[in-house]
């Protein structure tokens, strides 16, 4: 360890990577606090990671970027699916629906979808944020059908919302309390696959 | 009509059915602008309905069985389903989520969903609001399998969840950019009924 200072080196990472997670922590503690991410601002920011204007502005180019990014860092990479068959890669991604590993995404989450719907940059963020995801889901369909697993006329989309929806809605919003969210993913993967009709 | 003073009568419904809906509207116009559950106050209500606080209390017992009032008046009845076939009735309830009438309830609905989450009296108001219509739909599946139409050995509530989902996260978060809300509905009952693993 070389160091060009006597300065006592501070433990951990340089010091600007720590300014930058105290300045996405900063944000996203605000938005749990109850900010919106229309009303909250630079300047609060700022002064929540006791960090100045300048040096947020010279890491992100306006407030959206690092909204993006930060709450890109709430939600994590999305998982990445074993490709052993289409059963158990949708039971992967359907487990890790709303299966959020920071706290503070359940409260920012919901309250982002009223004011996403009435801004379009902000639903682009919102949009860039959970596309990833689906993205993944719509490769191993994508897979499955071609491989035969599922059926050839399948509407992917549709199939994507049919296998999101119940866990989401369950995991974000404790939709139905006789249903149980860890045994959730299976049920619903296997009813979508087999279809609720008689044969 | 008879009426026992010379005083003018006000056109429409009595006085007070006019401070009901004067009350209801208050609440609902405070907590489309941003108060939550949690925050509202009977105070605010009376001071924006323009009646005194006694006169709520003489309607309702306390906030919640106001806030579970004016919330159900948001909602609306849950659909009546003909009752000619399983798919039709499903495509019916499924066209009804997240189809409200009110433009504030898409302000108020996602929001409620943090508060809901950390008290067990919102939560058990919430699902009030929500369960009448879990009902009607749980007695159209019933209906279903003891006719032969579905399968036998169903998971009822994973399929309420399976036709629900899909449109509430559309509905009420524009999940998916490339899917068309008013179309959706007919596609995810076929294809929940249908299942999407190929035969």
């Amino acid at each position: 360890m070389t160091s060009g200072t006597d300065a006592p080196r501070p433990p951990g990472r340089p010091r600007s990577v720590r300014a930058d997670e105290a300045i996405v922590e900063a944000t996203l503690d605000l938005l749990a606090e109850g900010s919106t991410i229309e009303t909250i601002s630079v300047e609060a920011i700022a002064a929540r990671a006791g960090v100045g204007k300048a040096t947020i502005y010279r890491r992100w180019p306006g407030k959206n970027a690092l909204l993006h990014d930060a709450l890109r860092t709430l939600k994590g990479d999305p998982p990445q699916p074993a490709g052993r068959s289409v059963r158990e890669d949708l039971i992967t991604l359907v487990s890790a629906i709303g299966q959020h590993i920071d706290p503070r995404a359940a409260k920012i989450m919901p309250c982002l979808v009223p004011v996403v719907k009435r801004d379009p940059e902000q639903y682009a963020l919102y949009q860039n944020i959970i596309g990833p995801r689906r993205a993944v889901m719509r490769e191993v369909l994508r897979r499955g059908v071609h491989d035969g697993e599922l059926r050839a006329d399948l509407d992917i989309e549709v199939a994507m919302a049919m296998l999101t929806g119940p866990m989401l809605i369950q995991r974000v919003m404790n939709w139905n309390p006789d249903l149980d969210a860890t045994t959730l993913p299976e049920k619903v993967v296997d009813q979508v696959l087999a279809g609720i009709a008689a044969r």
